[in-house]
């Protein structure tokens, strides 16, 4: 028998170092790829999502999200989109959660689940469960079109990444966020999102392969400042709002390579506890797009500061964050806020990368993980 | 003028070294308080709740929950109790994410919010936030009759646990989920909750300062078992179900005070990530009543073990789960499992105490951190 790694040894790596690199590298192509044929100019092309998704999207009310780790995180950015742009309540839980509790299924709810490889088990689980409590309809995300998800969901949304092969999964997590934003705006339609609106989103997401290719020019940058964090222990990822979850997968990165305790927190709970670990030796980080939470995210910032802390921020050019004695900042192009959770993903992939090559650990393979959780 | 120092000096903390020790130990008497005339022998008395609380009960058909640290794990407690007791959906969010995001109000929905002070900024601005969003109605749970909160709320449900002087809250949380439970229980009767799975329930509020009681009988063993503590610098806290926000508020008493890198997940979660971790040198703390989750909770506690990482377990006493290689284990108490929340609470905050103790921290004023946080 040939095993995956026999059948894809380093030539597969082409120029990099390692899969999980070069699959961060493939995210501009992968992204293109998920949205090719499913946007217009200016419009999403629902067509694309089969015959059944015009009934399925019509009927949902709200949107109940399950899917383990990763896509976990996707589905809590996901839930961001859903309430603000789409105006469908939406409810995320972690599969391992979600089958063993009661609760009340909401009326006309979509069962949406989202996983790489499309045989997680616990989601898979969830999925079957859905199936029996009277869930309107399921939609399955996944980048495995032949998996046991997609056969036995309603409707399923490929995204296009192609084989990820590093075990802390990268360009999945993305394309998934670029198909839960195709699927917010098609269900916002449905809810008064105007054309207007639809049309600006569109064009965000046109930008977005160019958008992460600006970002990828940070590498050499963000390996060098990366040195400042080789020696930690710990640390503390923030962000607020749907920068929240992409700090929780920031924070997951580097736990899963790096074997660095990240731990993420909604930056407003700080004082509420986590601040009592903040000394020298706990580094912070922090994404801070220019939006309408930046005074509250500079002033838990500060807070941080006066206490010791190390501060290293992906922060807007505009922000005005600069480094200085005890900040480090990189500083992130200006995109459409509605993409600001994918782009600022790509610099967290790549900080957590270069801690780990400086660490010395195995970063396709990380010890005790496995690439697709197949048991309970 | 006289600080609250001054005020309260140490005669005040009786044969207690701390007045966190006090606080722990108060809990049978605090509970007691805050049962006191809102129970019968078999019924919950709701008039004791103000005569406007029948018209608010009546109309609830959601609740949505806003708070922040401890409170906001006693909102997550009780999440799983009005979902599954009482059927009614449920929503909780962390109140410095609530105000800054855009969402729907769910049909007669009331906004609770929970908070000892009732003076916390951001949560007081919540409350006067959704007042504006077309909630149906407000409930506070909260510790201080003439705070803001209360006053601003249309009901109030007062948990009498008296002043809480240490900065890490301990009989403010377990009155909480006493107050959330009997809110729970006045809601479960509207959707159908029967008359003898109400008593049932009442008994198990009457059992509850006893049982706590028999908890707090495990200070000795619990304080000689946490020496394996006190050299750490990280640990995981697993639990599932409703133990997974007990884990939350363990994993944050043992950061406040102790300083240890604490982070809790939901034990389903941990081989889709925070298992590469997991080594000698990172301890992982699981809370197992003896309930129909067990047999999946010891199989990940397997995989712990099978990596080398040593577990600290208080277990029910029937789950075979016993002191060994690689496990410590302190055996609980049996008890009604509505209310192995409450109880499972304890020993995790005497498991902080402790270790907060061995390691000479400032137990009662942890550093960076302020009882009330009256600023945003």
């Amino acid at each position: 028998t040939v095993s995956i790694s026999d059948k894809l040894d380093a030539a597969d790596k082409g120029e990099y170092r390692h899969y999980m690199l070069k699959e961060i590298y493939e995210q501009p192509k992968v992204i293109k790829n998920t949205l090719q044929g499913r946007i217009s100019k200016d419009k999403i092309l629902e067509q694309a999502f089969g015959t059944e998704a015009k009934a399925i999207l019509d009927r949902a009310e709200h949107v109940q999200i399950v899917a383990c780790g990763t896509s976990y995180h996707s589905g809590l950015v996901a839930r961001y989109w859903l309430e603000e742009i789409a105006g469908v309540p939406c409810s995320v839980e972690v599969a391992s959660e979600f089958r063993y509790r009661k609760f009340v299924v909401p009326k006309n709810s979509l069962f949406v689940t989202i996983s790489q490889s499309g045989e997680t088990a616990d989601t898979l689980a969830a999925l079957r469960l859905a199936k029996t409590l009277g869930y309107a309809s399921s939609l399955a995300i996944c980048n495995v079109a032949q998996s046991s998800l997609v056969r036995e969901s309603d409707l399923a949304i490929m995204t296009e990444a192609g084989p990820e092969i590093g075990v802390a999964s990268t360009k999945a997590f993305t394309t998934q966020l670029v198909a839960l934003l195709l699927v917010t705006i098609a269900l916002g339609r449905r809810h008064g999102l105007t054309a207007e609106a639809e049309a600006e989103m569109v064009a965000a997401l046109h930008s977005l392969p160019e958008a992460i290719e600006s970002t990828l020019t940070l590498d050499a940058e963000i390996k060098r400042k990366s040195e400042h964090f080789a020696d930690k222990n710990h640390s503390l990822f923030l962000g607020r709002g749907a920068q929240y979850p992409v700090a929780m997968e920031g924070a997951l990165k580097l736990k899963e390579i790096s074997y660095i305790h990240a731990e993420a927190y909604p930056a407003g709970e700080l004082k509420h506890g986590p601040l009592a670990l903040v000394d020298a030796d706990m580094p912070i980080v922090a994404v801070a797009p220019n939006n309408e939470l930046i005074e509250k995210l500079k002033s838990n910032l500060e807070e941080v500061a006066a206490r010791g802390g190390e501060l290293f921020v992906f922060a807007d050019v505009n922000t005005g964050l600069s480094s200085g004695p005890g900040l480090i900042s990189v500083h992130m192009p200006t995109v459409a806020s509605v993409i600001e959770p994918i782009i600022y993903t790509v610099p967290l992939q790549l900080l957590s990368y270069h801690v780990a090559v400086l660490k010395g650990t195995d970063v396709d393979q990380p010890r005790n993980l496995a690439k697709s959780v197949t048991v309970e």
